[in-house]
């Protein structure tokens, strides 16, 4: 059988890096064999283009280039590692996928549509997330946490507005897809990890079943 | 007036090199203005593109990551270097462009058209080269003195028929494509150098009448 794959999505400083150690945590409890992937990167030519997608050049960052980075990265990661070990039946842990494309630089960046698709259709072909948490915060609250974290990169540099419209296509995306299971990450953290190892573990249930 | 985008095309060992430096002679002795590009690179972030994608990589690098790399570079150099030359009326002289994607990914790599041609209408937009010359050669001549050079990067170590496809989708692109200019590159150095010479002459002829 096929493994499972779980994505953690959402704005910057949603929670996602405690979110993927309470998810880690359920499938091991569960004695769920798994990979983690992290999205743009998960293999070394994916984390060299991470790394050059996210630095700020001296020269003016195309909407299209970076568009085509992050799926480059993707299509590395989806044929050397996530599809491999969906195929051994592992499941796949993954810190952002392609919902990020579709948030931000088809939200945040306002790339048209049938663009994202195209490239979807390229790079991942029947490939979907079964399960994907999405954090979802206020960006103003987000990028406080994100700004008293350190320093921001290239992206996270943009205005309010881009984060705005990014989450729009996050929730509008949870609204009619099922498969995504939107998580209020402005709740106190303790309250948000039980709802994220309910989410989680009520899934697996419902795989095992 | 916009400039004019020349375009220098053919396989490994066809002579590109010194066919660019004739065209650069040209341009000069007709007092154009002009930019040399080169895909993929050109900026300093597709440069290190162009680093990642012709490295030989311990993980196997996916055809589609290959290409969407392609396209991500192009896409810095259309965006930063080409459409602002022409917008402000300088020529620019590539050393390669789309037509090497056509023929490598989609020829070599045997990747769909539709594929590429989606590609293409995210990076390139109305951008056409006004004059291609293809220096034709049998990949088995090109690739013996690509080899006499030097190492061979990832790419170039495809097998023959890799080549061969490639090839393929250069002449058929020749034959439906008048502002493609076929170049025997087989016939002895000063030869070439003399079609080069004329039918670049003859363009820029047209382009001033």
């Amino acid at each position: 059988m096929n493994g499972k794959f779980v994505v953690i999505e959402g704005l910057e400083g949603a929670g996602k890096s405690s979110a993927i150690a309470v998810c880690q945590r359920v499938l091991n409890d569960a004695q769920v064999k798994f990979v983690n992937t992290r999205e743009p990167g998960g293999t070394p030519l994916a984390e060299s283009l991470r790394s050059l997608v996210k630095a700020t050049h001296e020269e003016k960052v195309s909407d299209a280039t970076e568009l085509l980075l992050m799926y480059a990265a993707r299509s590395q990661l989806v044929e050397n590692v996530i599809n491999p070990a969906l195929n051994r039946g592992d499941w796949v842990l993954g810190d952002r996928h392609d919902l990020s494309s579709q948030a931000y630089q088809g939200g945040g960046r306002e790339i048209d549509k049938h663009k994202l698709e195209a490239l979807a259709d390229i790079v991942l072909g029947e490939l979907k997330p079964n399960l994907t948490l999405y954090l979802d915060i206020d960006p103003k609250i987000g990028l406080a946490r994100a700004a008293n974290r350190g320093e921001l990169d290239r992206i996270e540099l943009e205005q309010l507005s881009f984060f705005e419209r990014t989450r729009e296509v996050y929730l509008n995306a949870a609204k009619n897809d099922s498969s995504i299971v939107t998580i209020d990450a402005s709740l106190p953290m303790e309250t948000v990890h039980t709802h994220i190892e309910k989410a989680l573990k009520q899934f697996i249930d419902g795989a095992n079943a």
